[in-house]
């Protein structure tokens, strides 16, 4: 394409409603637009690029032998009735009615969708496997946009649902996603590692994220410094730090005046955060849970919700319950007399000994309670895991690190086929659920994810594979009639090559060419200036050092870089 | 592909939901299935042709030097009610609140997007002229979806607009565009004729349509038997059939008990339709405006419409506003004493003489009403031709067809850039609104009017630029090695080529794999059966007989194919 025939929208100044780097640079080289909070429209650049994401996503998918097929946007509330999740979405699904008053939905997901159709299309087990994806536009109305097209509320996902007959077929289903999903990854030039999930009230270690590290990631990610582990701190099991047996001694009640918080009762009792037990009190789904840690840790809300099967809505109880349970003010409450539905009690908490915990009554603190002989409760692993904690696969020491999901694969078996009353006839003539699994890739969020692994301090360096163009020919005179000449001529010859390339003939100065090509990040640079004379061109890749290069070298030149990233053309 | 491993979805019976050729054979072929109400997924097979016409738009949009770019769906409410649109547009809009309570719709056309997207990016008239279009999702909520996805209520559309400093360059735009649809629907393989339509409150002849001929087409179409003349209804002018003179005779009312319409009122006075003038009552916007067309004549709303100075609504009156107008029931509206805005009288009408009107007075009419002498009006061009009446552009006699509406191209003008405040500043340095073109092709539609043109008894008959998948390779035992062999061998091949090819090795009889082939219109088939053991196999096009031939010869056959249909492999 030539420039001066383009919409060109770069921008010097960082845009002040961005605040990471993929979100500026993607503003600054004017790959989208805001239209509205978490909705973005794609400027033509940004567009090619979203195109070569998809490209890939859609070759990798037919590959491992998934076809393409594509639902509708709005679907009808009968169908989410029917899954039960039309009540449970809450406000994150966007809900509209038509003219005649019918109810529907922008799809958040399309497992029902998906459900629906095998249930009309699948008759019999000698039609499976099948894997059916679509590259379709999602919505969800997030509590908080944010991040430009990192968590919007429009985006564009890759969903993909498998059908098998049985378990051994969703396992291969399931390898060949993840397969498929590694492949995707690396072609897109992204760092994206594949740790355990939770997989909620399914159960199993049936579900793996595709993680990018990042410090602007929403989910916590356990790695492991010694082995390949890795898993979603929502997932990680922590293991039990046992405290030293002791005497059991007598209850004693203390007063704590104003002393609420673990910092302020440390120094008040002048012990470690360690002998303290904090009881968090919780409304799940309208049942009020307590959850006991000990001091220095945190409750881990899935393993909560999981545990007490699967609940839709965990948060933390309000004032009025909670004084309900303890009879007391927030910063008091304690296992002992609680009125509560349920006691969860971490395996921690129940190894410690003679511990601090709270009275039930606003000011006061019980000394040397112990699980057992004051109060009992379920127990099991209720908290998130912590640096320096072992691996539950090695037992080496894990760390942790902010991560951005851009990928999910997960077996989700006979949830909605039970269900939605999804069957197939299997050999011997029965009426079988199918076994199911769901694949997901945030197109839009890869986007942004590449960015956030792909720039510099003068714009993006997208991989070659994802550039929206590969090579930028910048005439540095454009009145100057030989440099315009070669320019055009290098321009040409390359296409023919099957190389998008672009030609800058705009009439700006060449400081301004070179900054917007490298604020696009276009891969190579052709340079022809004054040196055109002596038969010589500048070849610049993105992140290397300008080369002065004889002018009948450079389409080898270019080839060689397409060569080193395995890119055909 | 291997069908083996595909999602087939052929129905034998005819679907009771569809009414139309291409509607049945879509649903039949596997190629769409109802979500909802004018809703619809796409399967694989359809998916691939839809994908198939958005590369050939995308080309030619290309070639035409427009860019692609991708808008939101969701669309904010301030956006259309800067331009005024937000309370025009009806039930038409699908409208709907997000979780603070903003109101959004989803955009059924995007003039405001790009409008307020180019007075944001493009600063001077040396960025001009800028054409971008999308390829996008689009919605509306229409009061009677039809005829699968030929009227639905979400659709694919690829719409366009252009941006010029002046008309001259807008003219340009226009042409570019004109040709560029002309050689998308050739490529397409389908007829559509670029007709001449009515561009509403913006006057001139800005506006063209592409229309197929459909017998369920929703409009009209004026056709010319001896030029290339061609328009909308809705726009072609009509010309005055003048009646014989007579001189004006006495006005009298006649009683006419119970008699309303023109057949009731031509039987009672035993004379022609055309002795009578119908006056019809209308709300628009709230005023009361009359219309009078010969009695055999049908008013044309648009023309009256564009003459009120574009009107957002224009239907019939209330019982209670005609009482109000004439004192008296329907069936006896005259312009004479009549109470109204105003009064619109066909020009035919304004030549007659002697002529028959409502008396406004329940049971009665008047005879010898002459215009000019008992009532006056604005005079002028209110009613539809009809078939048999003169072409606008060579005298001929003109036809009329049904047709529906494939491809719309449109002379903005400044109508949105000067609602918007969309300026750029001039090579004079002044601030001047952009002048605007905006061009559309329903995408979704273009492929339901192709199957209307191109099926046959056995099914859809799709120009090899279109079809899902250009060979489909059968052996018709898979369970004879040699049959499996060459197939398997000749499907590589054809891969290997570039040629879309299937290899049909479902365990089914061949008779199946014909059918199933030719309902979902493969252009050719190779038959690979028992005559395999004297080297011979069958060659077919999908509209043509089997012809056997040397299995060595067959993939020149195909590439002669490609080659006939100027189609690059």
């Amino acid at each position: 394409m030539k420039m001066a025939n383009m919409l060109v929208s770069t921008l010097r100044e960082v845009p002040a409603e961005a605040e990471i780097d993929s979100h500026k640079l993607m503003l600054r080289a004017g790959m989208i637009r805001k239209m509205a909070s978490g909705i973005y429209n794609y400027m033509p650049l940004g567009l090619k690029v979203l195109k070569n994401i998809e490209e890939i996503v859609r070759q990798e998918m037919n590959d491992a032998g998934a076809q393409e097929f594509l639902a509708s946007a709005i679907l009808p509330a009968e169908l989410w009735q029917e899954s039960g999740r039309w009540d449970v979405y809450g406000e994150e699904m966007f809900r509209l009615k038509d003219r005649n008053n019918r109810e529907f939905c922008l799809g958040p997901t399309h497992e029902e969708v998906f459900t629906d159709m095998a249930r009309n299309e699948i008759k019999s087990y000698k039609q499976l496997p099948v894997n059916l994806y679509q590259i379709q536009t999602k919505y969800r109305d997030e509590r908080r946009p944010r991040f430009g097209i990192m968590r919007s509320r429009e985006f564009i996902m890759k969903d993909a649902y498998s059908f098998d007959k049985d378990q051994e077929g969703l396992d291969v289903s399931f390898d060949k996603m993840n397969e498929a999903y590694v492949k995707i990854f690396n072609r897109c030039g992204i760092n994206a590692k594949c740790v355990e999930a939770d997989s909620g009230a399914i159960g199993g270690s049936n579900s793996a994220e595709f993680m990018v590290k990042s410090e602007v990631g929403e989910d916590d990610v356990v790695f492991c410094n010694a082995c390949d582990y890795a898993a979603n701190m929502e997932k990680a099991p922590s293991t039990v730090d046992k405290a030293e047996k002791e005497e059991a001694k007598e209850l004693v009640k203390t007063e704590t005046p104003n002393i609420r918080t673990i910092e302020e009762l440390t120094s008040f009792f002048n012990t470690s955060a360690k002998k303290f037990a904090k009881t968090l009190i919780f409304n799940a789904d309208g049942k009020i849970v307590a959850v006991m840690v000990r001091g220095d840790r945190e409750v881990n809300e899935t393993k909560v919700s999981n545990d007490l099967g699967g609940i839709a809505q965990l948060e933390m109880a309000s004032a009025e319950d909670v004084f309900k349970a303890t009879n007391a003010a927030i910063g008091f409450a304690g296992p002992i007399g609680i009125k509560i539905d349920e006691l969860l009690v971490d395996e921690e908490v129940a190894n410690m000994y003679n511990f601090i915990v709270g009275a039930n009554e606003t000011g006061f603190h019980l000394e040397n309670a112990n699980y057992g002989r004051d109060f009992e409760g379920k127990v099991g692993d209720y908290r998130n895991i912590t640096i320096g904690e072992k691996c539950p696969a090695c037992g080496s020491e894990i760390t942790i690190a902010r991560g951005t999901e851009v990928g999910h694969i997960f077996k989700l078996g006979t949830k909605y086929s039970e269900t939605m009353k999804a069957t197939f006839m299997d050999e011997n003539g029965k009426d079988k659920p199918f076994v199911m699994g769901c694949y997901g890739i945030g197109v839009t969020r890869t986007m942004a994810s590449v960015i956030e692994q792909h720039h510099d301090e003068y714009g993006i360096t997208w991989p070659l594979a994802l550039a929206p163009y590969h090579v930028s020919v910048i005439p540095v005179n454009i009145k100057d009639e030989e440099q315009m000449e070669i320019a055009e001529k290098l321009y040409n010859e390359l296409r023919a090559l099957g190389v998008d390339a672009l030609l800058d003939n705009r009439n700006e100065r060449a400081g301004v060419k070179f900054k917007d090509s490298e604020l696009i990040g276009i891969p190579m640079r052709i340079t022809v200036g004054k040196k055109i004379g002596d038969g010589e061109i500048e070849f610049k890749l993105r992140t290397k050092e300008v080369e002065v290069i004889r002018v009948e070298d450079v389409i080898n030149k270019v080839k060689e870089e397409f060569k080193k990233n395995n890119f055909k053309l």
